[in-house]
């Protein structure tokens, strides 16, 4: 299979490459480095990735930024911003990328444990989590050709508590690499419409 | 109590103002008619209607459009739309109603079944859904004096159905008198960050 990770130099994108890239021909993406340049913020970047990749097997999302503050701190812009990147961002992915998908491929999405379990400041990141895992179980029922998505929800990675270790406590981190399994398990099966939550 | 209801004129709205006017000082706002006038798409027109109202024990909204079209037609415009209006609508409500509400007092926001049972041509309501109830288990925790917030989803409205059956086939539809009971269990309880599914 042709698989392109959107994120792929990111501690989780770098696990998911080496999950399947023992398997698959993994094309790796992300904003600056990586073998094809896209910025999921900007609708034409991610048409041009898609126009120049032809067609894949599997698009994985590994990448999406929101901003972290108080509730009473937070503006529209701050929501919006949050929007614009993880939602939207993968939206456009999922857009832009069903026509380059081939039958019975798939879009494996990111979220994270914040849609269900908020931490203080966590208010964007939930709003947008919550929003993405719902696009995903309606957008499984519409799109064409038997072409499936799922999204992967880790809770905080291990390779990541020496920064996130205050905003986490008394969550269980998980390795990158056990993460990476339930992108296997959305690209190598057949499940569509699914949250696998790593927590 | 007093209780401010958004969205006040429409079916659900009007099943509310029934429900808890029975035991409470209930005033109405909606766009165009109602007691106090409100555009939850517009910042300035919410802090303006809190302005006029003075403290609240209770802030209900039982409004918020999001479009409706097949997964391909859908364009980011047509997200930013629902995303603007139940979602980003609902949150100026608590962002500037937060300071008029008393110690203790209430939000209670709207979603639906869309969010975990999605329709054909209902990804963007499925995504705003989801959005607003993450929003509101985040905001649960960091609102201040002992201030709650919950979110009542119900099901497609018994009085909705002429219109929307085509859409709903093998939904069993709700009375909005019995959705409205969960806007009371909310307001009148003392839960907070909760889903009220009313299916």
């Amino acid at each position: 299979m042709k698989v392109l990770i959107v994120g792929a130099n990111g501690t989780l994108g770098k696990a998911v490459a080496a999950e399947l890239g023992a398997r698959h021909n993994v094309v790796g993406a992300s904003r600056s480095s990586g073998d094809v340049h896209v910025d999921l913020r900007d609708a034409a970047s991610v048409e041009t990735m898609f126009r120049e990749l032809g067609q894949v097997d599997a698009v994985i999302c590994a990448a999406g930024k929101v901003p972290f503050a108080p509730l009473a701190e937070l503006n529209e812009a701050k929501y919006l911003e949050g929007l614009q990147d993880k939602l939207l961002g993968q939206i456009r992915l999922v857009s832009a990328g069903t026509p380059h998908v081939r039958d019975g491929g798939s879009f494996t999405l990111i979220t994270g444990i914040l849609t269900e379990q908020p931490i203080l400041s966590g208010a964007v990141a939930s709003t947008v989590n919550g929003a993405v895992e719902a696009f995903v179980r309606a957008a499984a029922i519409e799109l064409p050709r038997g072409i499936r998505i799922n999204v992967v929800s880790p809770t905080v990675l291990t390779e990541a508590m020496h920064a996130y270790a205050p905003y986490f406590r008394g969550f269980e981190p998980v390795s990158a690499a056990r993460a990476a399994m339930a992108f296997a398990r959305s690209v190598e099966g057949r499940q569509t419409g699914q949250v696998y939550k790593i927590w």
